[in-house]
Order: structure tokens, then sequence, then C-alpha cells
């Protein structure tokens, strides 16, 4: 069965993942597309789906009796309202992160999926789906005994203006925040934020860089370094030590050189590119699921813990040194 | 334009390429089976491609209205006959290495080709496809000044007693004889083999391990350990030395881990792990091309040049130590 | 000029400091011993000395005229009245650490050298000799940009039951104590400890692994893992952040091997080969001291200041997550 | 007992050597110092070695009572006559390489002693006392099966005009030559000389890069490529296959950097660096041996086996592609 898909917002992402259910991957077509720009959903129908109607508004898309399953891609403050619609519908959601802009909004739309009864929802954390965090589960769920601690690191080359203390919590360490909890299986119990003296490279308004320190529930302690200007490339990562031994995410594939008196292999610049592989599996992964009428994944549960995380750290921001705690609602019995 | 794909040959190559272009991949379906066994060709059917149609012959799939491109994966003897088939009625054809049994079925080939005056030909050398592989060419097509030799390795674990001397040229060093061509943009000029002692794994019948030296037409040097009873693992070397520098082709991706006082990670053992998402992008590309109706990728020129230097590292084999001359007829200008 | 050296306790480490002195390294003879087992001292004299005399105690070997320099290697209580002496008889002295078992008694050695009015006293903080820890001062000196952040480690892969909580600051952390602080050449205002998890592989009296987290006063960051039962090997981690870029202390040199379906090299599992050479090279640039009638590289106050922060350290123990300031006294015109 | 040691020849390797034994190392001094230039012997004198006596000729120092032991660093084509005269004398005798400028010449050197009956000759082939080579050959000979081949590599940044084809035997692979049997354990029975296109960078009198194909008794087959004008840096490579593994031997330590891009490390490019820490083994190794009264080490047979086997070299390089046999005298028992 191929799964009849409409895509709400068509920016960039959207019309990425636009390209990846039309171009690349087996199972699914964009029948559907709607923008608050009605001109960028004609223009992505012309460059990607010929076919697909364009609607004026997500709701209509959504309502759209050919319309098996939905992608919304649209700017983060919309995406509750969307994704309690298509729940509404009963129809899959994919759902780019953020799941909702608060934690408040998560747990509505975790609500609305239990009143529902089944799985509809899946979130954009699409490291789950990489190739490197997925080896690097299996060996620390066979190989290194029980975990102990997490050493990690997100690095950024440069961020714009724009980007404020905050964002280093909401944007950046959001993906270690949902990744980290699937890698070890477990939850957040609290958080510390110390600052390093901040580089020269960062703009007045933003502390960079930052430590983040996590404990878990089951005990892990994990630091993870936060440098959104640390100029040299973006760079992820993640090395979990255990009882028995230590397992490190694998860099990407580079070639290594010898030249002018250096070995050497380049490093990533571009985020876009680190983890662009994962992005065709999530889909992939959506589209089978949602051939069943269902979602699996990232689940709106993992939305809202994300959110009640990122909500204590940056608490821990404003009050550095301090050790927040974090205290999670009940999992309900559909996410277990 | 969705391509509609006919498969000769249901067997293991047979049936994941049938899985690529049913599940994986945008763009194609596979619409007709044959094999030598009907059976083999329902059990397929019934597994992979409910709606195709099973033929008793290839050369009825081939002749079928509604079948746009062929994919050969039947036994090597057959595939000569069957490409043949496949140009003569102006059918885009991929076709799993060999692409034929001799030298001179491969010419037969490529006149067919030049005749027809199109490309319609694509040899399932699917190492031009590896990432790890593109990514060297780019360096060294860019950074590494002129290529003057390569140091390359192509080891397996073990091989069975029917494995005998010659397959290491015809099923083991065939992909470097390839992808070393293409990596280079050059072609080989002569080549010879040296036999060090011979490894007590091997079977009384094999030489192993073997040296296979070859120069190209602008002065490269090439070295290639072919070691098929390395034991260790399924490993794959390949370092270019230019003018100013060196590249290596890149490792598979691994976890780094430190345990029982070692650092370390898996070495593959198995070669089907090796390049198994080069496959998907080659098929991705012979879609592509069908849907313009022509083919690109490997051509059956680089299959017929294959053939014959293989030839000629076999009559090296049978000469230790003697630089045998490998020329080739001149370049048709449909493959320049 | 010969240094005539006498060397105060012959256990492991007197004895092959004098090893060294006698066969290894040009410019110094061992001329005295004394130990508190007199049958000891012969010993080392028949083994590695021949021609030295051996004293009752190690006052009479300090007061001896044909003694220029001292070597104090008797156990760690007795150091401080040792050091005091040679510094009252005005003879180069190293002292293996702890420089005194209490930041009192290191302050003694301090106020008696700054009224001696030139350096006298050598610690045995040997890292600083490593040819690691030098090539990485010389990188993070020149081509990181301004340290922000260090992460490090320590692991052993195991300790007696006799090793208790705050020996992981008084035994193991000392070591990144003293390096980190010539490392960055700063100094610390606060620590704190948080426990994650304990290893199962820890006895009931050890609270391991242990994250400490450093900051100085030029607000630069320092997480260290102390893990002493880490199981899989002795292992000393070093990376520091720039604003421009990261560096990391080097492995120990290793034979990578490919065996067994594994990449791979050893990692060391006794602490006392990691920094075996840098005795060496302590040695020598005590030897190079002597010879002039003064000592350099670690000092008294690099003992003394280690000691403050020790004890800091353990009161982070005591006081988990709580950040304990550290405050030192005006370092003396002597050590700038 | 100390070592009373007389230098032949004070240039560049003379005073470094001297240096080595009045200022690093223990059990030797320089009492005797001669050069053809007397004033240049002078000033290593007042340098290096106040108390030494100069003599006019390395034959008088030879003859002097007092002088236990020689070294020869004077120019390449006085060795033979020195050695002989040392061997003459009875007293140990350590030679820079060569040896001897022709096989011929080492041949009497060999004669000489096997006449006096002990060894007194240690040649100066340090490759054998480098630290990565040592770990190499434990792991060669326990862990990696019977070895099987040998990938090396020996390159250098650049050579002066002066440096011509044949240089790179003598100068150049005569360090794998020499290296490489004493790692195997083996002797050479033919060599063969290919040269790929010629790097821009060589001058026209220069053919390089070569490769250097070499045969032992045991059947080992080994690929030298020599590349003296390779740029990039000063790169030593030596990968050893072995019937159930590979080792290589490790790269000279240095700090892994993440900077502009890229992930990194320094490739030396002055051959000095590379193996300067050997030559303080050799030399304790040859002060050891001379407090016996003999020698150890690479003997005068080792500098006579290398002589044939690079004169085998050069005639396979005037002989390209031509593999040419190498047949030995009988080793003399004094060197077994």
């Amino acid at each position: 069965m191929t799964v009849r898909v409409g895509v709400i917002g068509t920016g960039m992402i959207g019309r990425d993942h636009t390209r990846r259910l039309q171009q690349v991957l087996a199972g699914a077509h964009v029948v559907a597309l709607a923008d608050y720009s009605f001109d960028a959903a004609r223009a992505a129908q012309a460059d990607l789906a010929p076919e697909a109607t364009v609607y004026a508004t997500g709701e209509e898309l959504i309502a759209a009796a050919d319309v098996d399953a939905i992608l919304v891609t649209s700017t983060g403050s919309t995406h509750e309202a969307y994704v309690l619609a298509a729940i509404a519908a009963g129809k899959p959601c994919f759902c780019e992160k953020p799941l909702a802009t608060t934690a408040e909004g998560a747990k509505r739309i975790v609500d609305a999926e239990v009143a529902h009864g089944t799985r509809l929802v899946q979130v954009g954390f699409m490291r789950r789906y990489d190739a490197g965090y997925r080896m690097l589960k299996e060996v620390v769920d066979t190989q290194i005994g029980t975990p102990l601690m997490v050493h990690a690191a997100h690095r950024n080359p440069s961020v714009p203006e724009a980007y404020l203390t905050p964002m280093a919590i909401h944007d950046t360490l959001i993906h270690e925040i949902d990744v980290l909890r699937w890698l070890l299986d477990d939850d957040y119990v609290s958080a510390q934020v110390v600052f390093p003296r901040a580089s020269s490279k960062a703009h007045a308004k933003l502390r960079d860089p930052q430590v983040v320190l996590l404990e878990t529930a089951k005990g892990v302690r994990i630091d993870v370094e936060v440098f959104v200007n640390c100029t040299y490339g973006y760079d992820i990562q993640c090395q979990v030590v255990g009882e028995e031994g230590l397992a490190n995410l694998p860099e990407p594939m580079a070639i290594t050189k010898r030249l002018g008196a250096e070995l050497k292999n380049d490093i990533l610049t571009d985020w876009k590119d680190r983890f662009v592989a994962s992005y065709d599996v999530e889909l992939k992964d959506f589209i089978a699921a949602a051939q069943a009428g269902t979602a699996s994944g990232p689940s709106a549960w993992d939305g809202y813990v994300a959110a009640i995380t990122s909500d204590a750290c940056v608490t821990a921001q404003d009050n550095e040194g301090t050790i927040i705690p974090i205290t999670l609602p009940t999992r309900p019995a559909l996410y277990n």
C-alpha cells in the first residue's frame, strides 16, 4: 500500500521531506501540500509533486479524504494545533521538533493521543535513526556493562546574533536530551549548568560555551559541553562509560590524508550534513508504521519529556551552579 | 515516470535487487520475473512482487510490452545472451558482473551497443557507488597532485575449497581492476603476479596470498595484495599516493571501544556488509537513467576492459614474475 | 661537575631512582644511602651503588660533607622533616609526592625555602616531564586560542580494599590537580564532586567513579572523571578546548593490529608503565639544577597549592554537589 | 667501569654522539678526539669534552693506551680502515653506516673480526633500537602468525640535486634493508625495482618515486615505496602481514587537534627527529657491551649483507622490472 501523504509547511525542511517521499523512498507519495504562503506551497507542488493538491490551510489538508498521513513541517508555534487535528482525524502524523512550544502544549498532545488509544505521532528526533547512534546503542546494551557516565559535546562553528543563551538548550541540547534518554533507556532527575569563561567569538547576549550536567534516575552522570561558536566545525561527540569499558559515537566517514606535514581528515562544518542519512530512515519508519495506521519511533511522550527537561535546564542556566530537580509525570501505558 | 522493471534470475542477488526496487527505492516497480527455476520466480513473486508477471524465459520477459528495463541477475554464463537481447529490444539493462564469461563475449555486447548508438547497459561494479570510494575520488582529483602509486589490499577471511588460484583474479581482484581504473581515470598496460610463501590456512589448490602489480598508461604503479584466507576479516584497503600527498579509502564506520586492555573496533567479516549501501545507489542511478531510456555508470566497455585485464592477470599468475603486457582496442566514441 | 647524591628511602621508588642515577643518566652519582631499615639500605648499596656510604639516619646523610643533593623517597609522613633539613643544609632536594601530609606542613617548607631565598626543592610531579603533556602544552599555548574547558579522565583498572574514597583525591586526582595548573598556567577557585551510580566492581567503602568539577581563576571549567575500578586499563585522558580548537593528550605508543575481526591496540594496565620515561627526565632536570646549587620544575609552592586544592576536593566529596571555594595565599615572589 | 671512548670524526654526528656520551648517558666518557680537521676536533673538545686529548690522526687515537673503545663517525670512505685498525687493536668499535663503501671492504672487516674471534664491531643501524620497531618485532614474533608480506614506505619531503637515483638505495632503502632482515629474522634472495611515473618535484637526474620488491629466503614478499620528494613529510611506514593478522609500525607521538574544519596531527618533516631516541639506546648498548670488551647489536656481518643487498638493488634499478637474484656467502659462526 502506498501511503498518501499531506505536507503542512513547505519551507526548507518541508520541501526536503517532500523530495524524500517523491524521489528517494519507496512506499509513499505526496498528494497534498499546504503552507501559510500559498505561493510557497504552489512552488513546492511545481518542483516536487505536480500531482499533489494544494490546500489553503493545514486543517483542510488534514481533513482531505485522500490524505492518509500528515507531515508537520511548518513553523514551531503551529505544530501543536496541527498535531491535535491529525489525532482528531485519526491520521498518523510526523511532526518536526518541537512537538509544541511549551511542556503544557506537549502534554495536551499526549493526552489526546492517550485518549485516542493508539500511537499516531512521531516526533522528528532523527538522531535515533542515525547509524552511528544505533551502533553505539547496540554496544552500550551488550558490551560495556552498566552505563555509569556519559561525556558528550555538541559544537557548532558559529551562531547568528539571534541565538540567545536559552537556545543552547531549546535548539541545541534538545537533541542530546532526547537521544541520551533513548540511548540509556533512562530519564533525568536533575540538571545543573555552569558557564566557563565566555569565548570571545560569542556575541554579547550569549553565554558560550556552557557545560550541562544531567543526572538520571538510574544514577548515570552526564556532562554535555554545548559550544556553539567553537569555530572549528560541527562536531557531535558521545562517549559512554560503563562498568567494564567505554564506547564512542563514530566520527563521520572521512578521507584520511597526508598533506603539508599533516595527517588529517575534514570535519563537517554544516549541521545539515551530519545526520542527513537519518532523515531518510526516520521517514522510512514513518511510512512503514503509517501503512499500518499507526506511528513508531520518538513519541509524543518523548517530546513532552524533552520539553520538561529543557525547561529545567533553562532554569539551571538562570541559577548557575544550582542543581535543579526534574520531576516527570507518570508515563501512560501507551508509551511503555 | 515509474520504471517498470523485469528481473531475470531470482536467486539471492536477484531477490535482493527486487526488494530494493519494491521496498526501498522510489521510481521503479518490478512488473516481471523470470528464472530458470519457475518455482523460484514464483516464490520471489509471492514474497516481493505480487503484482508482477512470471515469465517462463528471460527472452519472453525482455520482449514483454510493459517491461521498460531489465535486471540480469541470473547465473554468469547466461548474462551475455540476455544483455544482447535487451540491447536488441532497445531496453536499458542492468547486468550483474560478469558482463560475459569471456572477453570475446563482452566485445560482442560492446559491438551491439555501439551499433545501437546509445548506452543501454550498466554493469554491476557497485564500488563506484560506494560513498568511501566517491569521497576518495574527489580527494584524488583535487587535493593530492598527480597520482603516482596505489597500494591496495583485498582480504577475505576464508574461501571454500572450490575457490582456485585464478578466481583470485576473476572473482576478487576484478573489483580493484574496475574501481582503480575509474578512480584514476586510466587504463592498464601491464600486469605481474608474485606469490609470497603460501598461508597454511589456504587449501592445497590455491596459492594464497598473491601480490598483483599493475602499471597504467599514465605510469601509475599499483600493488594489490589479494589474500583470501587472511582469517581476521573482510578488509578492503586503498591508498593513493600523489605528487603532493596521500589519501586513503575510509574504514567502515565502527564503534571505538576500550575494553579488556584494548582500544578497538570491529572489522567486518562478511563481504555482503561492506558495500551494501552501494547497491541502493547503483540501482537508483539505473532507475534515473532508465527513466530517460538510457544507462549510465559502469559501461559494457568497462566490463570488456575488465575482462581483458583479468585475462592478462591470469596469464601473469601462470608466469610468476613475468611482466605481461595488456593491450586494449580503441575505445569507441560511445564510451568517451 | 658530577653531582653527589644521597638517597633517603630505598624502597621501590628509591631503588629505581638510584638505578637511574647510577646506570642511566650522566652527571650524578649516588654516594650516600639511608633507610629506616638499615638492611634495605645495605641491599640497595650492594645492588646499585657499591661505593656509596650507608647512613643510619636521613639527618646524618643530609649533613654529610660529600653529599651535594638529596633525594627524599622515604614514606610520605617523613618527607616534611627531611626536606626542611635539606633546606637548612642549603642542599638541593628532590622530594617524591606528597611534599608533606598536610597543607600546613607544605606551608612550613615553603616558608623555609622563601627564608632561604633561592629554590632548593623539586617535587616529584613527573607528569610535567612527560613528552605527551609537554607537546600538549606547546599546542595549548600556541594553537587553539584561549583555553575554556578541560575534559579529563584518570582511570585505573582496579584498586585494593585499602583504597578509600578520599584517596581518589590524594593519590589519584593529585596528578591532574598539579599538571592541569601547569598546563593552563592557572589556579583553582572552586571544586565540586558528584558521584555517579557506583560501579559494582568497587568495594563497599569506596564511591567509584567520581566526577570532579574544577573552576580556575581564569574561568576554565574542568571535569575530571576519576574511575579507579574501570577494569579495562590504566588510561589517562586530557582534552583542552580552546576558543579556536581542541587538543588531546596523545595515547601511549602502541602497535595497531588487525586480528580476529578487530582493529586494535593494547591499552596499558600498569600505571608504572605510563609515565616511566618522565622519571628519567625529571631527574635529569634535578641534576642540571643541582649542578648550579638550586632546583627547578615543580616547586614547594606547587606542592602546597596541590595540598590546599586536594583538601577542598575532599570537602567537596563530603558535600556532594556543593561548590566548595578554594582560596590560596599570595604566591611568594620566589615562585614567580 | 666507565668506558673511555675515542671519537674519530667530529662533524655533526660525531659531535652529537660525543654530547650523548658526555651529557646524557651514564657509563662512558670521551677521552680522545680526532678529525681530519684538527680545528674541528679542537672545537668539539672545547664545547663538549674539555678533558679529552685531541689526536692528529685516527690511528693514533685508536692506539692510545687510555682509549677503551672507538666511535667511527668520520666520512664514509675512511670507515673501513679505522674499523680494521680498531679490530687489530682489539678494541670495541661503533661504526656509523656505511661499514665500508663496498661489499668487498665490508667483507674484509668481517674476515678480520672472525679472525679475531669475538665481536668488536657495532654498525649504526639505529632503527633496531627504535621503540616502535621493537614493539613491532614483539608483535610479529608472537601474535600475527607466520609473516607472509611486508608493505613499507620510506618518504622524505625533498632531496637536493646531488641525490641521484642509486642513492635511493644506498642512503635511503639501506635502513629498510637492514631493519626488515632483523624484523623478519630472514635474508633476501631477490630484488626487483619498478619506476612509477616520476614526480614533477624530482629533479631531472633522479627517478622518484621507486618501488622496490624484495623476496626473502622464507618466501616473504616485501614492497617498499621509496619516495624522496613526497613533499608532505618524513614518513616511515611498515606493515607486516602474517597468516593470522597484521601489525603496523606506530606513528610518531603527536597531538591530535581539531582546528579549522580538520581533525589532524603534525607529521614530522626532518628525518633527524624521527629516530632521535634510538641513538641514545644504540650507544647505551654499545657502552654496555664495551664494558665487557665486546660488541652487540647490528654486526659487521649485517653491514656486509646490507652492502650485498644494496648492490643487487642498484642492479635492479639499472634493469627495471627484472628480478635480480641475491646470493649471500655462508654466515660465519661468530654471527649466529
